[in-house]
């Protein structure tokens, strides 16, 4: 036990250095070096707990400090005390979710939670089904699986062979986990239609039979809303089973001043919402939410005796375990639970509320800033903040492929910066036929205005020699 | 930080009373009691920090005690000292396995640990590749993945509407994720085919093409290993995928005394290994290893560039995302990094041993018994231990379906009385078949012979009257 608390004694003092602005948010080191800075190896015989405590402080010297206030380089940033508390009580713990008989309070809080995040979806009384996968892209392949299993289940015994060839349709920036999902399932990237929303979804044409639209609300890169009544008409029409991606977007679900984007989800058969993104709770933490009742466990059950006996003496409605696909599964669902207990719907808002302000923001105070050019225009409809910093050998040239070239540079070298000084992290990448650009995204409630200011005065400060 | 700290109390309690012979496994309440015992909703409104220290006792107050070292009922059990360290200083790093950008130190360590895996499978060097994946059952979804795409890789873009009709063969007492994951892929849980091995594989004969074969090293209930060897010999005449599914029985790959029952594993394609089972690593942990190199990566990757940009500042080979289906991925590894180094391969070694010399003892003591009959004949293999248990009213019955009928419920009956005396907890299960019998495993180094010796009586005074 002194050994216990002395290990919480080391993360104690990381988590207060993660929110220190004086502390660097990494100390980079390439791969090659990292692996001779330290011998990691595995070997025959023991350390001693001295040894592993160096272990752990040495791991924590190299590791990123994802709740940082000016760690902005991912969906996921930030670190709740109440969802780290909750995920210390899961490890403790230590158990599985796929039955009541080994985790009971963690089945009814899963049943709890997920009946609450359908209410918020839109569905009469919190109707339906789900479960807490881990990640949205398994989330987001269960959705593609369900809406097969929906239209043809047949193939569920017989295979992609005994079933017409199969289309699935998702929008322009949608996540790669789409293609992903239909690469596993067997219906081959090729059969995923990327469409453009503005062509009224011609590609509908096509012959084969078609089981599945993604929709997103909050693409990764841009914080894009797909407009989902119009896709619900759509989908309607062509009896398509209608997925909403609202991995990062779902969020906004908690914020009255910002759900009006979600606008139709309630219309969805099925939805992903990861509350480790815009919820800021601990990483991981993603929930598929279904509108039909009892489809997930047709689709996936195998009745496995071992675990799912009929015999035993409580209510079976309570082994939920063979709706998943995976057989051991990770308790998820506390950490989002404890914290939504901690902040109330309301906190979840606030928190939200203000991330969508800091992002507003930093949009106001670049959008007409010497050395900035947006890559979209508008208010950014979420925390996505997209944009180029022109340095000022760029600022008189001509628009030429020359400019391209160097342009497309410049954002790789300042972010190279920003990790060997570690003074912040921003996501950069390019799309499309827009070379690099910086991705800004704010999840992380411990960030200011000064954090954003800095931010800016930094960019310019790594950027201006480029 | 005095939160966090309140948090660790209460859970340093939890864990002291974990390993006390005197507290019980489980404070059993039925779904509906349980649901009503305390006010488990999610409202508006916060709660105040000492209302989530109170939500914390409570949800303690009724899990299992899955570290109690009378607590059998899975295959994972126990709770590590260090290995809970290491899952706590996991949750404050709070970051994803996507890229060495923002997990430099874990996916070092991921590197690191699956090589040394690897090794001790018996490849050349440690060579190949492998991921941590979310469960055994994921595991042996991606190795079926990966077997079709090395066999046909125009299915990732055309599907199995443009690839032969596929089946997969797995031994008669595999796990469930076989055919789920055959299900899922599209494959079809018929074209999944259960071979009796000492049929000679005569379902080889199958027209369609053979795409991959799963062994399982270690079977959920009776922990049986198939002849490797042999496997890999046919697998090799007919050119197909050779699986081995040693979630449960990898482990044993750990003791000199007893990793000759994987003999041959060294020749398979593919292996999964969930240290979270038999080497006490919490949950969860699992390995799956892939001896060509690169396959996985060609297999699932997607190329987002948001995430894999091919003008980082760093050596891009250590971008390990883009081989799993996953996007987001937890941080599994550390956990079972940080306990090897804590007990080196021999600490594994000798608790491994000590879990299998314990079972032994458990097969000696019932084995000629009064009111014991073994469901299968000779020693245990692994932990597994399968009986039942015959009360006095059943001995001199003669063996006929009455008293089948009447023996089929006895099992369900004592688990019950175990789950509400909250003294211990077993599995039960039927099989082909054998009706009702107790499933015995050991994976938790605090089990005693004591306490095999007070499972014993205590099954004895819970069904004495049956």
């Amino acid at each position: 036990m002194s050994f216990l608390q002395d290990v919480v004694d080391i993360l104690l003092q990381y988590v207060v250095k993660s929110f220190d602005r004086s502390t660097k948010v990494i100390d980079f080191h390439y791969p090659n070096e990292l692996l001779q800075e330290y011998n990691w190896e595995l070997a025959d015989q023991p350390q001693t707990l001295e040894e592993i405590l160096l272990n752990c402080r040495t791991t924590l010297k190299y590791a990123i400090k994802t709740g940082h206030p000016r760690y902005f380089n991912q969906l996921s940033t930030g670190l709740d005390m109440v969802g780290l508390a909750a995920d210390w009580l899961t490890s403790a713990a230590n158990t599985n979710m796929f039955t009541y008989e080994i985790a009971p309070v963690f089945v009814l809080l899963e049943y709890v939670t997920l009946r609450k995040m359908r209410e918020m979806v839109g569905w009469p009384g919190g109707c339906g089904d789900g479960i807490f996968s881990p990640g949205g892209a398994i989330s987001n392949m269960y959705a593609m699986l369900i809406a097969r299993f929906k239209m043809f289940p047949e193939v569920k015994e017989k295979g992609m062979a005994a079933i017409p060839r199969l289309v699935a349709f998702t929008s322009e920036h949608s996540h790669f986990s789409v293609k992903k999902g239909a690469a596993a399932l067997g219906i081959g990237t090729d059969s995923v239609i990327l469409i453009r929303l503005q062509e009224e979804f011609g590609l509908l044409r096509s012959d084969f039979a078609k089981c599945f639209l993604s929709a997103t609300a909050g693409t990764t890169v841009y914080g894009a809303f797909d407009p989902l009544i119009a896709i619900a008409d759509i989908c309607k029409k062509y009896k398509i089973w209608m997925h909403v991606d609202g991995a990062w977007g779902g969020g906004l679900l908690m914020s009255r001043k910002h759900k009006w984007k979600l606008n139709g989800v309630e219309r969805a058969n099925s939805v992903t919402w990861n509350p480790h993104k815009m919820m800021g709770v601990p990483l991981q933490c993603s929930a598929l939410l279904v509108r039909e009742e009892g489809l997930m466990q047709s689709c996936n059950q195998m009745h496995a005796s071992y675990l799912f006996q009929q015999d035993k003496h409580y209510d079976l409605s309570y082994d939920t375990g063979d709706k998943a696909l995976q057989c051991g599964r990770h308790v998820d669902v506390f950490k989002l639970w404890l914290m939504w207990r901690a902040k109330g719907t309301t906190g979840f808002e606030a928190q939200i509320d203000k991330c969508l302000e800091l992002a507003e923001y930093l949009y106001n105070k670049i959008k007409n800033r010497e050395g900035y050019e947006m890559v979209f225009d508008g208010k950014p409809q979420h925390t996505n903040v997209c944009f180029w910093y022109i340095p000022p050998s760029l600022r008189s040239m001509e628009d030429n492929e020359e400019r391209m070239s160097r342009l497309m540079k410049v954002a790789p070298v300042i972010k190279a910066r920003m990790m060997e000084y570690g003074t912040t992290m921003v996501s950069y990448q390019p799309l499309g036929d827009k070379v690099n650009f910086f991705r800004m995204v704010i999840s992380n409630p411990a960030a200011t205005h000064q954090d954003i200011d800095f931010l800016i005065d930094e960019i310019e400060r790594l950027g201006q020699d480029l």
